[in-house]
């Protein structure tokens, strides 16, 4: 079941809606058009707002229609109905490009733009981009759906994606995403031949499944939440195989816990690594490097460095390309850290973003890495 | 200068609305909750409708705000207001994602939904999916804009993709999809050296540009919308380099005309391809292989058969994966073709049309080819 919302929107000059009789007559041909197919439809209520006119139209079968004019040359068309599961649509996206056309000409209007009809209801499709555009996802259903003591967990299936994580609202990862951990450990450029490995976060498993096919000496993870490590091997088991099963083996151990705790007991215990990895939080999107998020990662960069053998590396990912100013502000808190790093980066298409996604390899600047 | 419509969308158990007490309890905490971001936000207008209760809301600023209750267990709220170019929103995403986040807990709701803020203006942005799932594109201008004797011609620029050809409204081919004309070509798999060819369609020059550099005798290209060739030749040359500018050279020609009419001519001379590339309108989605799109597709193929040599092969893009039905129309089609032919396919994603798209390779069965 869902609310259906057809979206559509004009331009037109101001002047052609800047008196009441020619907005009037808008009004009329714009009722005549829908009336095609919303058939009953009738006026109900109108107002002047600070900035234009408003109208509500209410059609049978409790559809609800606003035409809304906008003084600076705009005008919405909004049309919101109820759909049970097997109905078809009242109107079509066919009939909606139409309707856009056909009032485009007969109004002589500057441009018109009609979205497909959006569905609104217990299925979440739509995700946004980095940079927060939206996109509708092929979501069919909700396979998990729970609240730990950290974050909101879902696991939802895409009909093109497979099964996806999805972190408090935000696509985390999907079935379809290999490359994004092949990208976040650079599969091919970097040697994990008995390498010491430490994973902050990973909860999905990914990462460790894959970085044990590249016969590491040990991957140690460190993951806060025991809910989304229980529905990913429940779920995402062709990406995850049974690493969150097993939990330790000769060569891995999870350990269920505060990162920033357990990196804290390393420093002291002087114990080292070859790699760390930073699967946590996405780089947050704000204007300024304040706040606790930047605070987290301020302080997961330093310890890491801190645990990390002489020519070891902090792994991570960034944002989308879509936000270099995130992008760059990330590289300022580099640049802050002490002793100096360099780093490296390389992108990626990731299916489950549908956007372009950077990485980053950082290392200690006497350890001999090449900024890029 | 665009119109924002913020919308989010809440599920609950229908009893909970169901009279209208509780209802008006609901309406004054959603109220309270929005206010947060809307100050002085006043109830205008509510009127019950056939499945339930709407009321409108207005706040200074000329927000208008609907909230609308759907007795099936559905809440929609739409907030609607202008934006002028420079203005920062007057509700930002991270804000609606934290209003639903607290609508859902304080009044303990199933289900929670928000949506990027929705930009309604002169600038398209929105771009269906094969399967009608709305994708925003990053575009953030309109380089040509033009109505030929035969479509809507657009090229926009696209932080993600750079430019992009606008067909009547649907995303055709943009710079960065060279992928798509690789596949459709099958580069690496078909050998073009000193092979003759025939384009249907393929106005942005795009496969006529890419097949010249595999070495062929000869590429003819059969385009009925100058202004399309106009269009790309100014703002696509990373594309289609300088095809469309020069028309004609040893190798290539480009006539400006009906297809059939000259696929015709051609059968009558008996002048043969070795390929004929159908490059011209997509594969319907339709629910019946009839209508005048489908004996366009009928013809074309007929018309190709018989202009190709014997082992030529017509090569053409089908549709998008997640239309599955429109592809299993069209491979019917290609199922009742005389004489017999067999295809193979493959697929590809293509940036600019979000998904994966498939391709088929058609071939007289006599001639050899195996039906995958």
């Amino acid at each position: 079941m869902s609310a259906n919302s057809v979206l559509l929107d004009f331009s037109l000059d101001p002047t052609r809606i800047s008196d009441e009789v020619s907005r009037k007559d808008i009004v009329k041909q714009c009722k005549e058009h829908l009336e095609k197919y919303l058939p009953g439809l009738k006026i109900t209520y109108d107002m002047l707002t600070d900035d234009g006119y408003l109208c509500m139209l209410t059609a049978p079968g409790a559809i609800v229609t606003t035409i809304r004019f906008f003084n600076q040359g705009l005008i919405t068309i909004n049309i919101e109905y109820y759909r049970a599961e097997c109905e078809a649509p009242k109107v079509s996206f066919e009939q909606t490009r139409e309707l856009e056309n056909n009032l485009v000409q007969k109004l002589k209007l500057n441009h018109g733009q009609s979205l497909p009809t959006l569905q609104r209801g217990p299925l979440t499709k739509y995700f946004p981009t980095a940079d927060e555009r939206v996109i509708e996802y092929d979501i069919d259903k909700v396979l998990y759906d729970k609240r730990s003591d950290f974050q909101k967990i879902q696991i939802v299936h895409s009909k093109s994606l497979g099964n996806m994580l999805v972190l408090d609202e935000l696509q985390n990862i999907a079935e379809a995403d290999l490359i994004y951990t092949e990208t976040l450990m650079r599969r091919g450029v970097e040697n994990y031949k008995d390498k010491e490995i430490c994973i902050l976060g990973g909860g999905d498993g990914a990462l460790l499944y894959e970085l044990l096919k590249e016969s590491p000496k040990h991957v140690l993870m460190l993951e806060i939440d025991e809910l989304v490590m229980q529905a990913c091997n429940k779920y995402m088991n062709s990406i995850c195989g049974d690493v969150l099963e097993r939990r330790k083996a000769e060569n891995y151990e999870i350990i269920v816990g505060d990162c920033m705790v357990y990196l804290s007991k390393y420093i002291k215990e002087k114990r080292k690594f070859d790699y760390v990895f930073g699967d946590l939080t996405d780089i947050p999107i704000s204007d300024t490097p304040t706040g606790e998020i930047w605070e987290f990662i301020r302080s997961i960069l330093e310890s890491s460095f801190q645990v990390l053998k002489p020519g070891g590396k902090f792994m991570t990912h960034g944002n989308g390309v879509s936000c270099p100013e995130s992008l760059q502000m990330y590289e300022e808190q580099l640049a802050k850290l002490s002793p100096k790093v360099s780093f490296t980066k390389c992108s990626a298409f990731v299916p489950s973003f549908m956007e372009e996604w950077v990485f980053y390899q950082v290392q200690r600047e006497m350890d001999g890495a090449v900024n890029v």
